[in-house]
């Protein structure tokens, strides 16, 4: 592969640890009884969202209505769309969808359902539940009963089970929430459709939540430093790495790269440093300028020089996907192109 | 102005107070008898570019050649380019830009200088030099005086003068390090063409460089919650607004808003919590998700409700531009209308 006629910065996305990505996480989650549902967020490509279904996916998962739009228009049949929709002009929205795909969506309140029903014609509606992770979702399991009842008391809407977006750490409290509010939903409502979780943080105590049938990863098909950090996955199975080029030695043990905040994004997800160069495991990026990545190095021997080419591994690939307009697919040594990010910038 | 009709997450920007902006910078910049040279990086908008240009800028600023471009085409002749420039691509891209605008760039080492000479026709190449930011640049003026006499040395380039981002907190150090820069230069070369300094959050204290003749400051056209923090500016100065929908209030004491880092971005700059409410001055972001605003209230008596619009000020306000596709104009109440970010996502 030619590095060089690749301009820097620059997302490259290796398919060949993708493809084995995906398989492992099929096997993963399939092996545990469970439905497959990957959240597109992390990759934005409806190339990679059709590996997944060809993979045995059940369908996909999306955060935001326009995300949900552009996988729609290529073909992607079935969407779990993990939001609560609100206003006018998103619910006409998400009622033309629902038209034209099997959509499910989330509410985690009266207020969104009562707005989801002027938009419901037979439309499948998640209670999602907040089972530690303090985002949004309902509080306990006897309210999730309550808001399910509400959804099945409406007219053109449908209870469709339950879901969530665990706190990775305790798997013990996501299964005791998830299982008393499926024995409440059912004495009420008898037997709950779906019961989704996910999160690849999670991903490898998930056989301790035997109450989900559904499981939606979404940074596995690529990983990042902070799943190496967790130990969820190794160096080489990170897909995504950013190509960037060293333009100043300002002195020994500093480099100053061209790649920034404004393409490896500021998120440290717990972690210190912005990324890691897997060719220098002495480098530490210290902080990012929107434009520059601030590079010290504690063994000053081995060195990029001003105008070498170098490999990050971010911190958190998912928005590193949505700063790009391009990525470079490459299978190992072989380039095979560009591809636009079709669902970047989605966020309405 | 009737927000709901505007959908959510969206960016603001009230023309009104970046008129007033652009006003009060140009006259604090020329009362110290310097040229003005607007950093486009923060709106990336040739509208407001032209409002600078009009306001008696003597050209602007860009970081990456791909902004210089999108600026060039759309009409902006004399252009700074504070970047070292190297690669076979990019240099062909520097030359043609040359040719059609007035440009000038940065080096900061031989090599940069040596790549330069590949593209260089009439070029002018200024000085990078680290004052104390500890990003690019040489580290001493006589490394400057060195560095300059190579590029004036170098056929099809020019010495154009000295560039730096100085470090905002000490503005003796920046001066110094300048005036004796100059001293250097001046024995070697003669007079120095242009002295170049800038950033909003030193502007106030540009006076004390008086060795500078040419001011860049980005962000003093919307402000931020960091120039707040600083005292550099006040609330109903910030021009950009994030609108955001409450979408969740799971507990009394928190809420969960439409916007998350893929608004917001996960800037901190040494800020605690990731934007602030002005309308609700007790609430706190305290977390950003990709798609989710964590909003944690001390005084739960004064709440939005699910399905309310807050307005945001971010922590960062370039980042907020590069993230979204299209702003939103308006001049206080008047809605104006959606403008595309034209130079968004531009890295390379």
């Amino acid at each position: 592969m030619d590095l060089e006629r690749i301009e820097t910065p620059a997302v490259l996305i290796d398919l060949a640890i993708v493809r084995r990505n995906i398989a492992r996480g099929q096997e993963h989650v399939g092996a545990l009884g469970m439905a497959m549902r990957p959240h597109i967020k992390t990759h934005k490509l409806p190339l990679i969202g059709r590996m997944q279904i060809d993979a045995g996916a059940a369908g996909i998962a999306c955060q935001k209505l326009s995300e949900a739009e552009v996988f729609a228009a290529e073909g992607f049949a079935d969407i779990l769309l993990c939001y609560n929709i609100l206003g006018a002009a998103k619910l006409e929205r998400l009622q033309r969808l629902a038209r034209a795909v099997n959509l499910r969506v989330v509410a985690d309140s009266e207020r969104v359902v009562d707005a989801l029903a002027e938009a419901g014609s037979d439309l499948g509606v998640l209670v999602e539940c907040d089972t530690g992770l303090r985002r949004c979702g309902v509080q306990s399991p006897s309210a999730a009963r309550d808001l399910a009842l509400r959804i099945a008391g409406t007219p053109g809407l449908r209870f469709g089970g339950l879901m969530t977006y665990p706190a990775p750490d305790n798997p013990a409290r996501v299964q005791a929430f998830l299982a008393e509010a499926v024995e409440l939903c059912e004495a009420a409502l008898g037997p709950v459709p779906c019961v989704s979780t996910g999160g690849t943080p999670a991903m490898a105590t998930a056989g301790q939540v035997p109450a989900a049938t559904e499981y939606r990863p979404g940074t596995y098909v690529y990983n990042d430093r902070s799943l190496v950090a967790r130990g969820a996955c190794t160096v080489g199975d990170c897909a995504l790495t950013v190509l960037s080029r060293v333009i100043s030695r300002p002195t020994r043990d500093r480099a100053v790269l061209d790649a920034g905040s404004k393409t490896l994004s500021s998120d440290l997800l717990g972690l210190t440093g912005y990324g890691m160069l897997p060719d220098f495991p002495d480098a530490r990026i210290v902080a990012l300028s929107e434009e520059h990545g601030h590079v010290e190095f504690s063994q000053p021997a081995k060195l990029p020089a001003v105008g070498d080419l170098v490999r990050i591994i971010p911190n958190h690939a998912c928005p590193v996907s949505n700063l790009t307009d391009v990525v470079h697919l490459h299978e190992g040594d072989s380039y095979l192109g560009p591809q636009p990010v079709a669902a970047r910038g989605c966020v309405t």
